[in-house]
Parts: structure tokens; C-alpha cells; sequence
């Protein structure tokens, strides 16, 4: 039986391209997403039609126990998980604090923070009862400074953070690795920074900036995830950061 | 008319305490606090025997509008809001992740992330509109690391930490400063930490480690926030530490 | 007899200004400069002229013995030292590293932390069988990030932030303060940015963005020195920083 | 020709066995240390054992022009520096002030920073002409926080983080990887931590918590160095960092 490598948050871009990377060494991939049956079923297909073993499962993260009956279910029907990612967030641009309703700053944290933590509740006791596992949570910018109008997704992420440090120091002397991986730029992601952006902006971002290897590329990305999910338990990184060559650092200004 | 420095979160520790510096130096200190009316009637009559205005208020912070309500009332029946003392928190002591509830852990957020949100976002505008206000907040190591069995403190105090930048950022430049005041360290406060302990370990903390200076004190902690809320503008603290001279810094081990 | 402050890089900027502020507290300022015994002198008899003590040095402080003889010289002659500020940087603007030269890196190196070192090598042991003293050290952000062309500043600046907190680490439970105080932006300085500005962008940037307070006055700066040295050693302050409302903090971007 | 791994600090810990691991992937290992040549001859002969081409050169690294004429002669002689490995540090244990002389405090500084400053001044001119190139700096906790003793090797350290993020923010966007390392634990390392502890206390910890992965593993810590070297420009980490699973992370308290 294969491992399985459950993805929380899987689009067409860091989720998806990381279940697959898994996929190709050998895990079973399953990939769950809130909506677009048919982007996730192509997902899915993708991955078979490469030799791999995914599965693909819709679930709205906020409803109750749709994170908890995953996990359960995934461990009962297709096997252990070895390898979860944690890829919610609710990115929704900047806003200033009038626009920035209490509805949608409770949405940013009950997605990157809460759904962390109710994963983590789940899935952590299991790895730490099979003496292996890890989490890997892909991060943002907003998890080490607030900018202007990020009050929902830098507060959320904020947390994100903390709680990736307390799960390590609780879960990590257990053998379960939760690994914080701040994303610090644009990713090549249609899902994403594609819906954000625009079809139109965003084909001519790629041209421009991600011709040159200025936007973070998914499947490049993927093989960090693999690195840090496969490092041995004596040298584990809990926190890294990752960015283009020709980007500036979150802590430098132009 | 006085200016007014409200207190959220208005115990015999930090909170009162600072609300009475302030009444000191001829603010109105409105106090908030969720139960025990007797304390806080008593805190009230105290800042009054030493010359000072002061009110009470008890409110549920968690209760819809109850922040909301508080300020518009504050300011429109006693006065402008000069400065807001932000002082809520759950800390709930080491709990494995097994033992925090999902309520818990929601409690953290609701407590001492969502309420700061709601106060800024009630109140920060109309410091805006009057071009000027402080916003203190007081915050917990566990906003700069997560340790083991602080699973919802540290996500809540780290999310609020981020949104008190994320403040800072928009209003700043509006003559609002917010400023995240982090106490490192065991405050010789009678109604959190003497809660916690039970009297008879608090007092004994008191009379060895507190006898030696080895707790905040909360009448010196008001000094500095005295201090940081009358800076000049061209001179704002964002964020500060505090701890006893006797205690090891969070970043150190002994 | 006065207590004595100790100012180890007295222009015309933070520096001076601060011993002139102790002065006016009531402490004998000892202003301590490389060159210009001109300005030097002004300085001293300003804070004469408003009732304060004073006295001035000229020294180099990368000579051999240079700040360890005027530490000594200082104690014997004028008095204990209860507050020494160290104020000495080498800010020599953005240079790549083709143009940085090994010089100008080790001078760095020798005026921020080496100097800082050598102080406290001569000092801490004095303040520490005393048991109170403060040590102020201005910082800079370059001391927290370090963006190009500032090799050999951030370079020193990050050695220097280490440094103090290992200061503390040892000396704080002997009663000595040392605190780090991070300056995020333009100071109102004639002797430092003005000469790196030169007389005339000095002065327009005074009267564009410094009659906005867009500049950290350094006479507001001074009271917040004057703040923390005078904390009660229950709650001091290792780490803050100063900006002007107006200024962007240095983990954010416009 | 094969590409050049230098090695600058490479004992029988993290320095040697990184280059025998590059040079397992097909790098030209260029190995240097200041003395043991004997030690040093070993594991040139280790690497060609195994079919890999390695080279050893004594240097003390202190000296004028030692750093520089090595690079400069392994570029003329062996060929292009692809990957260099900064490996030098002065960690003398545990020191209080009293006890860490001006000398001690320099030659913190001149191997740890300058070292470092020497090396990029040199080198990564070259590699940002030939568009790539990787230099992957070893740091340690005392990077990142100044315990009490560490005066000289955490402001050695910290310097040295900060040189990292200017070099990073100057020679990134020309195609040069600059990776800040940071060992956050005990190295299973003969010639550091074996010196430091005697031969007898170190097989002791090696049986004891070694055992169990207790002590950072170098040929474990080999493959992350591997990783970082080859990760493609568009997802660049510049800081991370490695421990034991078993240990507290620097941030934490037991």
C-alpha cells in the first residue's frame, strides 16, 4: 500500500503540482478542494495518465467536520497519511479596514488558521501514534509583517505561524515534522493569482515577469515540499522562505 | 472635558492599573470588564479617592456589539477616545493539543484577535476623522513564539500581533499610533496570573520573586505605557518589550 | 555630586541632544566626539546655559584605549557613570561590494560593535558592582535587515543587536539596563544626515517632510532615552523601535 | 570539467562531508581547513575512494589574501566555483565578559563575518558574471539571539546573517544564491563539537542521544546543503533552518 499524501487546498497551482510531484515518487496523491469538480478530476487524471495514484475529493474546509471526516476517511479507505499540505488561505487583496468586514476577517482566520488547527487535531495524533509523519504548511509574507490592508490575511496567517511552532514543539519530540514554507512572491498560479489577477493580466505577467523566472514556480516548488517532507528526523527545518532570484526579500525595500 | 482612556479589559492588574495612571494625568478612565462588578466599582472608587474621573462598564467582549456599543456610548456620553488600552487575552495555561477544544481554541481567537479587530474597526476611524489617538496594546511572548501547549494563546496573540502592524500601517499616517507592547514575563497582577496560581502560590511568588523585583509590576508597566501614548509623532514606538531585569529574555535559555 | 550620562558620539544630532536632556534631568552630560572641538564646545555651553552640567572630549574612538580611557578618566574625575549612551555608527551610504572596501568593512565593524564591546568591557563591570546602570544603544534597521549596498553597515549593526543582547543576558540580573534602541528612519541631524545630504537637500528636506514631522526630532527621541533609562528594573525595555508617523516601517512596503 | 564545490572550514563535520557529498553528485571538492593535514589528506582520500575528485589546501584563513588566493587559484587551476561552502566560526563556548578579551572578540569577527565578506568580495563577482553560482553560509542559533557568554560568536553571527541578506539583496538578482544555514542544535562533529567536549564526553553523547538522532547528522545536513544548491532560481530559500526532531527550537523553552 501505498503512503498517502492528503492536499488541503488543491488548485492548479502549489496543490496540485505538489500531490503530484508525491505522486511520482510513489505516494497516492489525494487532492481536495472546494470546488471546480472538473479542474479537480483533470488534476486527477493528470496524475494516472503519469503512472500515479491520485484521488480527488470535494469539501468546503468551513463547514463542520469537513477537514476531521476527510482525514478519517482518507485513513480508512486508501491508508495512512504520511504527508499532509496545508494550502488554505484566504488571500482577498488588500482592503482597508472599512472594507474589511468582521464576516470576512472571521472567514480569513476559520480558513488558514482554524482549518490548521483542526487538521493538525485530527490527522497529528495519528502520526505521532505511528512515530512519523509530516505537515507541511505552505505560509505567506503576511505570516512575519502586516502591510496595509491585509488586516484579514496577515492576522490569519500571523496565527498560521505560531501554531505551526506550537504543533512542532508538542509533535516534533513524536516524530511528526510541521514545516512552515513562507512563500515570499507571485506564484505561476492560474488558480490563484490567475483568478486575482485576470486571465488577460495574468497571461501578460507570465510573459513578462515569469519568462524571465520572476513569478515562484509551482512544480519547482513541488520539489522543495519533497525535499523537506523526505529530510531526515536528526536535521528537520521548521521554517524557510522562498522566492525568485529577482525578487526583493520581504525585509528589503527597492 | 477630559480626554478618555478606555480600558478593554480592566482587572486589578495591567488593566486597571494603567486606567488609574491615566486618570492620574487628567484622562477619564473608563473601565471594562466582563464580570465582578464589586472589583471593579472598587477600582473606580479608588482612581475618585485620588482626585481622578473615572467609570465603570461590564461587557462581555465576545457578546455581538458589545465593543462596538461600549465606544460609540463612551464617546458620546463621557468623550473622545484619546486612548484605548487593549488588554484582553485567553491565556489558558499548557494544553496538549488533545485538550484544546475546538472552543478553546476559538475563545483564544474570539478574546484576543477578533476583539482587537472590532475595537480598531469602531474606533480607529474616528481617531482618523480627529487626526490623532493612541491605540496600546498589551501582548504576550506567545505572540512572537509558539510554545508547547500554548496552541490557541499563540495563535491569537501571534494573529494580533500581525493586525497591530496591519493598524499601524493604514493609520499611522492618519496620526493614529498603535503600539503592540509586549510583557515577557510574570505580572504581579492578582486577578490573571493570582487566578491562575490560586493565593496561596501567588502569594508566595510575591513574597520570593516578587519581593526582588522579579515580577512586573503593573504601576511601573503603566509608565511606559503613559510614556509610549505621549510620544511625539514624529517619534512612535510600534513595538516595545518589557520584563523584569531578574528574568531571562524569550529569546534566551537558561 | 550629579550622576554622570556618558554620550559616546556627541554631534549635533541624537547624541548631544540626549546628554542635554539628562543634563536638564540633573545628570552631569558628558559629551564625547571624534573632531570639530568647535561644535564640541557650543555644545557644552548650551547645556551650561540652561543651568545643566557638562563637560566634552574629543577622542577617536577606534584608538587603542581611547573609550576605556575616558570611561576611567570620567569615573575618577566626574563620577560614577549611571547612564552611557553609545551613538558611534559608520553609515557610509550604499555602496555595492565592488566599491565596499576591506577598510570600510572593518570600520564598521570597529565603530558599531567593536566600540560598543570595548565600552562595555570598561563600563558593565563598574555598573554591575553598583548594581544600576543603563546602556543606550542606538541602532539602526540595518541592524534587523540588510538591503543592498549596506555590506559593511548591516554587517556591523547585526553583530552590534547580538552583542546587546548577550549584554543583558549577563549583566541584566546584576542590575545593569541595556537596551537597544532601533531609529527606523531620517533623523532631524545636522551632523549626520545633513552632511550626508549636504546644507542645502538638508534643508529642503526639513522644510518639506520635517515640517510634517517626517523627521525624528531628535529632541523628542530624547525623551523616550530618558523613559527607559528611568524604567524600574521590574519592567525594563531591551528592544523598541522609533518612527515618525509618516514613515513606513521597515518590514512594510509602499 | 567538472564543476568546483570550495569548502572553506572543512573539518570531519558539516565542512567535509558536505564537500563529499557534492563531489558524490560530480562537483570538483575542493577542501580547506587552517592545519591537520593528515586529518585533511583523509578525506581527499575518502571522496577519490569513491570515485570522486576532491582536492585539499591548508589555509589560515585569517591571513592577508589567503581567502583570496585560494579562490583565485582554484578558478585559474581546477576550475569555476559553482557551489562554495562557508564553514568558519569561532564558537569558544560559554565566556562572560570578564573573560572574553579584545582578541578573542576580534577573531570572533574576523573569521566568522569577514571571512565571509572576503569570500563574497572575491567570488561573487565571478559567479554574478557567469549569471549562477551558490554560496551556502553555515550559521548557528547565536545568528539569531545573544545568549549570556556568546558576546564574541553571536555578534560574530549575527553580523554575518545580516552580510547574507546584502549580499542576497546585491548579487540574487544577477543569478548568485546566497543561503543563510541556521544549525539550530549539537552537530555529530569530531573536529567541533568533539574538540570542545573531549573524546570521552563525546562518545557518550554520541551513544546516548545521538542514538536516537539526537545530534544533527552531517551526511543528513549534506543533502539539504545539496538541495539548496540546486534549487531553481525561481524558488530561491535564502534563510532556513535544521534540527534535531528530539530538540527544543531556539525560540522555545523546555
Amino acid at each position: 500500500m501505498k503512503p498517502v499524501c492528503l492536499v488541503i487546498g488543491a488548485g492548479a497551482g502549489i496543490g496540485g503540482t505538489v500531490g503530484a510531484r508525491f505522486a511520482r515518487e510513489g505516494y497516492h496523491a489525494v487532492l481536495c478542494r472546494r470546488s471546480d469538480k472538473e479542474g479537480l478530476d483533470r488534476l486527477v487524471a493528470e496524475i494516472r495518465a503519469d503512472s500515479g495514484d491520485a484521488s480527488g475529493m470535494l469539501l468546503n474546509a468551513i463547514d463542520d467536520n469537513a477537514i476531521e471526516d476527510a482525514v478519517i476517511r482518507v485513513e480508512k479507505e486508501i491508508g495512512p497519511v504520511e504527508v499532509a499540505i496545508f494550502n488554505l488561505g484566504a488571500q482577498i487583496g488588500d482592503r482597508p479596514l472599512a472594507d474589511t468586514s468582521h464576516k470576512a476577517f472571521e472567514m480569513g482566520w476559520r480558513l488558514a488558521t482554524f482549518g490548521l488547527f483542526r487538521l493538525a487535531k485530527t490527522l497529528l495524533p495519528m502520526m505521532a501514534d505511528r512515530g512519523s509523519g509530516s505537515l507541511l504548511v505552505t505560509s505567506a509574507t503576511a505570516a512575519v509583517r502586516g502591510n496595509a490592508g491585509q488586516h484579514s490575511h496577515a492576522a490569519a496567517m500571523g496565527g498560521r505561524r505560531m501554531l505551526c511552532q506550537t504543533l512542532n514543539a508538542e509533535f516534533a519530540p513524536k516524530g511528526v515534522h510541521v514545516a512552515h514554507i513562507l512563500i515570499d512572491g507571485a506564484v505561476d498560479a492560474p488558480d490563484t493569482l490567475g483568478k486575482m489577477l485576470g486571465p488577460e493580466r495574468f497571461q501578460q505577467l507570465r510573459e513578462t515577469r515569469g519568462a524571465e523566472d520572476g513569478l515562484l514556480l509551482p512544480e519547482k516548488i513541488a520539489e522543495t515540499y519533497l525535499h523537506v517532507a523526505q529530510q531526515h528526523r536528526s536535521v528537520w527545518t521548521h521554517e524557510l522562505d522562498l522566492r525568485s532570484f529577482s525578487d526583493v526579500a520581504w525585509w528589503n525595500h527597492v
